[in-house]
């Protein structure tokens, strides 16, 4: 057993032999106690020991007196020795000489005892320890540093009883250091944070990525605002070609696979240490970088701009070899499968003005064919090269954040040469001029300006360090750690049911593995792999096809539909505006056509917007800036991106005399004279529709009088859900329309819509059927070229069969309407 | 002398060799009279007989017959033994064996013959001469190709002699082939277009570019269309990373400094022939690709989306051995200079929403390292390659229109295998699976699929024959020569001061000529360079600094200019907003601010704009979709690119009850209501203003009765010029304002700030003395967080120095306020 005396004495003597300036005058120095618990298990041996080892070395004699307890849950007797073989291995920092050094760990050896943490009474006698040893020694006391090195089920629990037990007295601080995983997903990241709350302030908690103590990731932010006054003009969408951060392993999860089978790379990887690379490189830079305030909020504003993540945001994989290891490791049948995936490839888009559409590939996976990490800003070739094609400006412009490994084998930041010389991001790095005969990233070495840290340090001591300096802005916070699961969560939730492609491991792998950009979705670039796992398992549906209602209806699958109606919507809009100048849409709110906006914006290049008006069904009494707001959103998913003119934008005036909806300010009525002055006859050329759970359509719901409206086209309504107050079309201007569509996506409706398809004619319960299905007549005009054709919409019985010139339609997904076969 | 008898005869002998099956009870053959006048100069020695050899080897006996006048300026004496050597030397098309090709080229020398073509009596003869041949062999006439192949400014004269003497009867067509250069920029082309049009119908008139008779050019659209299944979904910006349309040549200007000084690259190359492929790239492809009409309307179609090109779009290059020759061939002295670049890169951007943001690079020059031309399409990268990057997935995606010349060596489409596997583009096109050793534009000739035209056909030649059959698509248009002009003389004038960066040829020129884009601008990469000639001609500018009438002033060169007053706007809204909550910003129209516009939509990423309201100080009393209206300028320019909520956009109500600027429809008043409504005490933050050449500013004009508004802050007003009616912001809307701008730029206003600079106070004359440039007097906030933050603006003497918050400002140019030294 060690003992904790003396180590003022032996400290200053360390100190002054290597710094025999320093001021022997120091203030009493305060005493800092620090206690892993699970001070025995994987991470503590490899790194934790070896990290509080270095800071002691580093820390003696600056001010603070350490010691150290190794709890556990084993009894002293069998902890001691285990913790004494993990100890005597420590090796020595760069630093320190080998006879100093030696020194320094005989007393790192006495400071250190092993202590069993299991139950409350023995934290209880932890804290006496602590206390007594105090005011044996008579020392101030500066903190107490918890590091939980336990599986995140235990945090809770021990938490509960360092708070009860181990808190310092009011001058003291208290930090208590965490390890990942924090949560499974959003629901459980939230749920954890809430227990660890009861316990512990937020300030007091330290939440370890290991990545934010990789030097090269740490100097991210240094490196952009060093460098700003190169960066800022090219940090942008107009510049940056494509961002990529990457880590690629050769290990196998062999061992791990208890942990690994329940998280897979995403949650291991991508959700956390990538995801901090990304906001270090997409952040404002801080004012003030050693604000942390500071610096976790403008982290945490890069997840408000970046967009949504789906299923076909990403390529999964697995190693061959897992489900073996699988099966061995959880004791699984020959016949267990495991859907985890060992490799993944994300992209990642914005909505920010300055990064919009530059692709951000993010990706990591096991048994690849080499081990390393960086990440890497390419920039636009905007250089057109007449001649000498060789030359240094016409090669690719990238910056490279090296994390480690790979052929270059250190950390370093690397500057493509025909960029700029970047200044050194701290005093403690340095210029490599020598270089390898290699290339990284398509460029020699002597292509770029290399800088790398002089004395590497270990991600755990440069963060373990920065716990004891109370820097939190190298942790994660509650805000961050739950923005960056809200992020990640969806992905991972539509992933459930996905089969990840199976690899060989290696350089076996080939080009399996390799992804591509499709629009704003990723595949596969070798799509000839047969899946063999996905066959026969998951397609057995059959699809409803022809009529619903009495009306034409289109069914597919969500995206092929969406597809579908948006190019039925280009050729109905072409050919309205070849007979009649201009085209009258009308759109609807809600979530179901907002993959019609994107399909219109990102594909629809040709589409006739400058002829084209664009109308609301309906919208609902809330200020104009409010994210509730129809028209908000189809203004900023659909309008802000096509050329329509200002003028053909018709939003609803549900404000008028800054208040909402208020019958006496006529809002309804000023529509309607809106459409009148503009849409021949009143007569829409297409109104899109929704549904809603309870048969609502636009905003007429079951109780409004609907009846009522005579022959208003504009009414104001009630919601039984709030925000109550609606403006919406009626179901005669609706009805008056040439071309009536409902798109209906989501699984929820299934229901609904199968009850819809049993009922004739109008029901009150369900104002959907009011929506006249029956296909109206139209005189085909003799001259198609004729401005003023007009069309005489007469109510005639179902089944006539005049001449119609388009059919009104229902677009169902086939999520609807698939049942499952047999 | 050679005679033009028995034609047919032969010609069927001829054709039957070949063609056994071909009908020999073809009807009566029609008769064509070839002309070509300047028969012995340089471009129909080289090209146009031989491509009337080749022309009548494969017309023989396919319906027509035959004649070929070569005239020219000399007697019959001496012009026709200079024709007989032409003729002598020319060489067979390959399709025809050296046997039977003897015969042809006999038949060929006896329908030619040389005549004078000077005075209007000798085209009579002409004419006369090809009337009684016609009667004497009793041959229908199938009509009369004149090809012009003389000096652009005989033009006029040739054509106006020919329609007054030549013209056929009516049955017979008459088709007039002109050759470049058609004007030196746009007002002489129009000129001459007008000259021509006096004479010659346009249909008519056949302007050839050879570009467009190049194999590969004329099967762009083809190739197009025929793989548009594949190309369709990547032919748009998401997609497309750069197009580059080159032509490098080796040869200097040497003999041909006459013509070639007076022109320079740019005519000579860019704007006919390149030109011609850019618009074959971009069109819209016809639904007909033989209708002409519909081919050369989507051509045109193109240039009403190509952004206009300015000083900036382009670098240009001399070789240094130019001056020599320009010096010796033109008889200059020593220390003569030409400003004529013989080299140009210029890069060009569209507004349209499927080429939007794609980098066009067009370059070409004299003296380069090699000869080659193409035009090459390279698209995104949107690959990532996890492992095995030499994968041809990993490679560049492009698809190259080969030109000729170059590695490669003949006329060919390459398409990486990456991208897809085209069709065939023609029937006597073949694929090529022989691979040279060599790389064309970064990739080795394997990983293209290649195609080429099985038998290679000179492009004089296949636009003869299609001068033969009517084709005109493959011609320019009048309406297509003038827009190409309209498009490139704005950058023609804008170099006419501009000094070309001189280098020395051929591979010498290393990096010297590569040149980047910045932003939409172009420059050399390689800035080290002192442009030697440039020194000491030019810049003997002094800077005016400091005051204006008062006013702070803030003077530099246009680029430079805008880039401050933009910055200048971001800081002040974002101080404003961090006071207020909202920025309330007044722009104005007209084409100064433009600049400004695209300087905030393009580079101020972080501008608030979702804080920031904009209003209008003036408005031309036009529909709101009419081209003259401000608010459709700054919404194109502007609006549309920036991330502003809609209901933060306040056009003035100009258009009320679908009527303009009428007195009783009060829009003047609900402006000012709406500005009470959201303009804190009505007092603008930023008030953007220009100045007229007249000294108006906003819509205020000299003879509006300014003063009488009193405290109204929009009013209707008079402009001397059209459109009359306007509406406007008054001085007293204008000076509540809390910064007032006034932005002047143009060479042309250089005399009106001259006199406004010796104007005391206000002026009646020039309206712009009224809007006051005292500083306003703030009482600064103690709180400045304090929403309720009051102005009081109070009218203090000038140069009364109390607490001022901020300053009005006066922009000037640098252009405006500078003097030549000396």
């Amino acid at each position: 057993m060690w003992r904790v005396t003396w180590l003022l004495l032996l400290a200053t003597t360390v100190w002054q032999r290597g710094h025999t300036t320093e001021d022997e005058n120091a203030q009493s120095p305060r005493h800092v106690s620090v206690v892993i618990v699970g001070s025995t298990g994987d991470l503590a041996r490899k790194y934790l020991w070896q990290g509080f080892f270095r800071l002691y070395s580093s820390q003696v004699g600056k001010g603070y007196t350490f010691s150290f307890y190794g709890g556990g849950l084993s009894p002293s007797e069998k902890g001691t020795p285990l913790l004494f073989e993990i100890l005597k291995e420590l090796k020595c920092p760069p630093e320190l000489a080998a006879e100093r050094c030696a020194l320094v760990k005989e007393q790192f050896l006495r400071l250190s005892q092993y202590i069993q943490l299991k139950t409350v009474e023995d934290y209880e006698k932890l804290s006496q320890q602590i206390e007594q040893q105090l005011k044996q020694e008579d020392m101030v006391e500066a903190g107490r540093l918890f590091y939980l090195s336990v599986p995140a089920f235990a945090y809770a629990d021990v938490s509960s009883k360092i708070n009860s037990t181990c808190r310092p007295p009011a001058e003291a601080w208290f930090r208590v250091v965490l390890e990942k995983p924090f949560g499974h997903d959003f629901e459980s990241a939230q749920l954890l944070a809430a227990q660890l709350a009861g316990f512990l302030k937020e300030e007091e908690m330290y939440r370890i990525d290991h990545y934010l103590g990789k030097e090269v990731v740490a100097q991210i932010l240094s490196f952009r605002k060093k460098n700003s006054n190169f960066l800022e003009p090219i940090w942008n969408r107009h510049h940056i070609e494509r961002i990529e951060i990457v880590l690629k392993e050769t290990l196998v999860c062999k061992g791990r696979i208890q942990f690994y089978d329940q998280y897979g790379v995403i949650r291991d990887v991508l959700q956390n240490h990538l995801t901090e690379v990304l906001t270090l490189l997409m952040m404002k830079i801080p004012a003030n970088l050693s604000n942390s305030e500071e610096v976790l909020k403008n982290k945490l504003n890069v997840f408000s701009f970046l967009a949504p993540l789906g299923r076909n945001s990403v390529v999964v994989g697995q190693y061959q070899k897992y489900t073996e290891e699988v099966q061995e490791e959880l004791n699984k049948t020959k016949d267990y499968f495991s859907r985890t995936p060992t490799f993944a490839g994300v992209g990642i888009f914005t909505d920010s003005p300055q990064y919009d559409g530059i692709p951000i590939f993010m990706t990591s996976g096991k048994m690849l064919d080499e081990r390393v990490g960086y990440a890497r800003i390419l920039f636009k070739n905007d250089i057109f090269c007449v001649q000498d094609y060789s030359h240094v400006s016409c090669k690719p412009k990238q910056i490279v954040f090296h994390l480690g490994h790979g052929a270059l084998d250190y950390p370093a930041i690397l500057v493509s040469k025909n960029l700029f010389k970047p200044s050194l991001v701290s005093s403690v790095w340095r210029e490599v001029t020598e270089h390898k005969d290699i290339s990284v990233l398509g460029l020699p070495l002597s292509d770029y300006y290399i800088q790398t840290p002089v004395a590497p340090k270990e991600a755990y001591y440069v963060l373990i360090n920065k716990v004891l300096h109370g820097r939190k802005d190298s942790f994660i916070s509650a805000d961050n750690l739950l923005a960056s699961w809200a992020f990640w969560t969806p992905l991972l939730d539509s992933l459930v049911q996905a089969f990840p492609r199976p690899y060989p491991g290696g350089a076996a792998n080939g080009d399996l593995l390799n992804f591509q950009l499709r629009g704003r979705e990723l595949a596969y670039v070798n799509e000839a792999v047969v899946n063999v796992i996905q066959q026969g398992q998951d397609e057995n549906f059959q699809v409803m096809q022809g009529k619903f209602r009495g009306a034409e209806m289109v069914s597919a699958w969500a995206k092929e539909l969406v597809e579908r109606l948006a190019s039925d919507l280009q050729s109905i809009a072409e050919e309205v505006i070849q007979d009649e100048g201009q085209f009258h849409l009308v759109l609807s709110g809600g979530s179901s056509p907002i993959a019609l906006f994107l399909q219109l914006a990102l594909h629809h290049y040709t589409f006739p917007w400058h002829q084209t008006h664009v109308w609301l069904a309906d919208e609902r009494c809330v200020p104009t800036t409010d994210a509730g707001s129809n028209f908000r959103t189809i203004y900023e998913q659909l309008l802000q991106h096509v050329r329509i003119p200002y003028f053909n934008i018709h939003p609803m005036p549900v404000q008028l005399n800054q208040r909402l909806c208020v019958e006496e300010d006529g809002g309804a009525l000023l529509y309607e004279k809106e459409i009148n002055q503009h849409v021949n006859a009143s007569s829409f050329h297409y109104v899109l529709l929704g549904v809603g759970q309870d048969g609502h359509t636009a905003s007429l719901f079951q109780d409004s009088k609907l009846d009522e409206t005579g022959e208003r086209l504009v009414t104001l309504t009630e919601s039984p859900v709030k925000p109550h107050q609606r403006m919406s079309l009626t179901f005669t201007a609706i009805n008056k329309a040439r071309r009536v569509g409902v798109l209906v996506m989501g699984k929820r409706k299934h229901e609904l819509v199968t009850q819809l398809s049993r009922i004739k004619g109008e029901s009150a319960k369900y104002p959907i059927t009011k929506a006249k299905t029956i296909q109206k007549l139209q005189k085909v005009s003799d001259s198609p070229q004729s401005e003023s054709q007009t069309c005489q919409p007469t109510t005639a019985g179902r089944g006539t069969s005049w001449k119609m010139k388009t059919l009104r339609r229902t677009w169902l997904p086939l999520e609807l309407i698939l049942r499952r076969g047999r």
